[in-house]
Order: C-alpha cells, then sequence, then structure tokens
C-alpha cells in the first residue's frame, strides 16, 4: 500500500514545499528579531516544528543559502515592479523618475505585503552583516532592472567621481533600507508615523534622495 | 580594624565605580553585537564578572537606565565639540556650517575613541528599540547645542512645512546613525572603506545631508 510506505511523491513534493515557505517565513521573522547572527539554523527549524534539526541545511545547504532564498521570495515581485516603472518613464531627463525606480518597487511591495510584516526589518538586519549583505547585493543590486535604473541615473549626473558614486550608493541603500524598517515596525505596532500613506513615505523618500545625488561633492584633500 | 570591616568608604566608592565603568562597556559591547532587546540585565551582570546578577538594577535601576547611562558617557563630550563648533560659526548663513555641527561632533568623538570601537554601533542598536530610542533623543537631541544647530539650520530652511523637517529630522538621524555604525565596523573588521578618513567621512556626510535638507519637497495630497 501506498500509505505504508509513506505519501506519493507528489505529496513528498507539496510537503517539501511547505516546509521550505515554513522555514522562510520563521527564518525571516527570527532574523527581523533577534538578527543574523544571533539565529542559529536549529533554532530555526525548531521554531518552525521541524523534528529534524538540519531542516535548513537539508533545504538550503546553509544559512548563506537562506538569507539568499528569503531574498529571492521578494526579487522577483520587485523586479516585475521595476520592468513596469522603467517601461513607463522611457529616456526620461528627469533624475526623480529614475530614483523613483530604486524606492517604489520596495515601498510597493512592502504595501501589497500588509500589516503585519517583517520583511523590511529582516532586510534592515541581513544588511548589517557584511557577508549576507553581499548576498543581498547579488541578488536585487545586480538585476537587470537595477543596473538600468543606476546607468539612467548615472546618466543624468555626469560630473560624480567614481568614489562620490560609491558613497552615495552605500548611503541611499543605509538611509531606503532603515527608514522601511522603521516604517514597518511603527505599522506593525501602530505607532505613530511621519508620513500616512506608503505613497506618501515613497515621495518623501524620492525627494530626499533626490537632494542627495544632486548635492555638490567637496573635492576631498 | 578596617579590613575586617571591608574597604574604607574611598576605598568603596572607587570600587563602585570600577565596577559601573565595567557594566558599562560590557553592555555597550553586547548591545552592540546582538540588540539591546537580546541582552538581559542578568546577562551583562555576568559577563562584566560580577557575582551579583543585580547588579545592574543596582547601579542603574534597570535597562533604561544602562541605557541613559550609555548615552551620557558620550554627550558630554559631544556637547563640548558642538559648542566649539557653534562658538566658530557664529551667526553663518551657510547650512553646511550648522549641518557640520551635527555630524562632526560624532565623527570626531568617533576618531577619537579609536579602533576597535562598538559605540556607534551600539548606539545604532539602541535606535531600533522606540522606547530606547527616546532616551537618545531626550540625551543628546534635546541639548541645547543640538537645539541650536537644528534653530541655525531651519532659520536658513524657511520654507519647509513642520511634517517635512520631522519627517527628514527623522531620515538624518537614520542615515547618520547607520553610516557611523557601518563605518565602525567596517574599521574594526578592516574592511574597505569609501573613505580613507573620519574627516572624509564627514564632509562627505554634510555634502549629502545638505542635499537632502535642501531638496524641494514634493506636495503631498
Amino acid at each position: 500500500m501506498v500509505t505504508s510506505d509513506g505519501p506519493a511523491p507528489a505529496r513528498r513534493g507539496v510537503r517539501a514545499k511547505d516546509t521550505r515557505e515554513a522555514l522562510l517565513d520563521t527564518a525571516e521573522r527570527l532574523f527581523a528579531e533577534r538578527g543574523v547572527g544571533e539565529v542559529s539554523a536549529r533554532q530555526i527549524s525548531e521554531a518552525a516544528g521541524q523534528a529534524n534539526n538540519f531542516a535548513v541545511g537539508y533545504h538550503f545547504g546553509s544559512k548563506a543559502g537562506l538569507v539568499r532564498a528569503i531574498v529571492r521570495r521578494y526579487t522577483y515581485d520587485m523586479e516585475r515592479r521595476r520592468l513596469r516603472l522603467l517601461a513607463e518613464i522611457g529616456e526620461s531627463e528627469e533624475l526623480r523618475d529614475w530614483i523613483s525606480c530604486l524606492v517604489r518597487p520596495a515601498t510597493d511591495h512592502l504595501e501589497a505585503l500588509g500589516v503585519p510584516s517583517v520583511r523590511a526589518q529582516c532586510i534592515a538586519q541581513i544588511n548589517t552583516v557584511p557577508a549576507m549583505r553581499q548576498i543581498v547585493i547579488d541578488e536585487s543590486v545586480a538585476t537587470p532592472s537595477m543596473q538600468a535604473s543606476l546607468a539612467g541615473m548615472f546618466r543624468l549626473l555626469p560630473g560624480l567621481s567614481e568614489e562620490t558614486r560609491r558613497d552615495r550608493s552605500d548611503m541611499s541603500l543605509l538611509l531606503l533600507v532603515h527608514a522601511l524598517a522603521e516604517r514597518e515596525r511603527a505599522l506593525n505596532e501602530g505607532a505613530p508615523l511621519s508620513r500616512a500613506t506608503w505613497d506618501d513615505a515613497a515621495t518623501s523618500l524620492i525627494d530626499a534622495l533626490t537632494g542627495l545625488w544632486t548635492a555638490p561633492a567637496t573635492r576631498h584633500r
């Protein structure tokens, strides 16, 4: 009998997928709450109700593999949103349009997730661990839509040195990642918000980043 | 005999002060590494080599009291540095001068601490806990020198709505706190830096914040 031999392959496939999702949801929550470095693969497996403490290793190979899978869960949606925005703005000469392509896919994605959510807080935690941040960059900054957005932005900022570009890219990522995490946390807690809607929050971040990128750069000695 | 009665008051005073400092150093390190929420007063007492698990309670009353004491350890030095800068710029009409008063006291303080240091990383962690962030704001933003710096800055930005001021103040704090924490971490790890010196890092942050504050604000619906 099939039952005595365990579930048929199809069922097993479904179960494996459920387990994967359960592990990803649990890891996102624990990383957001405690930080990536403070949570072990074993703790994630246990918190996800897995009898097998090596479930994370089995499904993702390593913690880095798990982080990559967490990032990939949202990059597809963000990429889709960004490609749509890029199609809308075409060859725009407005810097704001290109900066919107950096900000709105993230704010629209978070708005769609609803409340409560831990995604932005999890990404903020991942970003504080240099080795893990590289995974975020590989997976969500080195994408076609992101490269097109940055190229369009830099085309309108011809005066900036390579060093200033790198420096302001780091600052933009820091501001964006932590501003979105703060807003997500405030929404979860029902705390007061400086901007009522995700759309207003995005507009305000786009204003600020447009200023940050167009600011004259002091020559360093 | 005094010895049989325990140490004389003077010695006891010295010991209490040493214990306090040891607890503050340990708490700063643990908060920086693990986050404020993840470290208990008991763990701090133990890690500081205190036989008495209630040492934190005895010396600081509560975790909030401990955080306040951590913040007060550096606000005095930052205040001193900021008042000196304010005296130098007088009634300057240059926005950069006022923004320098927000940035340089922190970068100069961190440079003076040397490497390794966990101070900026500890403050970044404290800032992610809303209740604790309020302590930082009460202790280090609500100071005379900080209020004078902000007043000088706002005097040169007459067009901004109260909402935009609040919003950009939040963004400035986020960018500053996390950029300094990232730089401190990179220095501790000997990782590559986008700016070679604290002075260059400060200049670059001042450029960026000047742009952020002078950016036109889109009217929100």
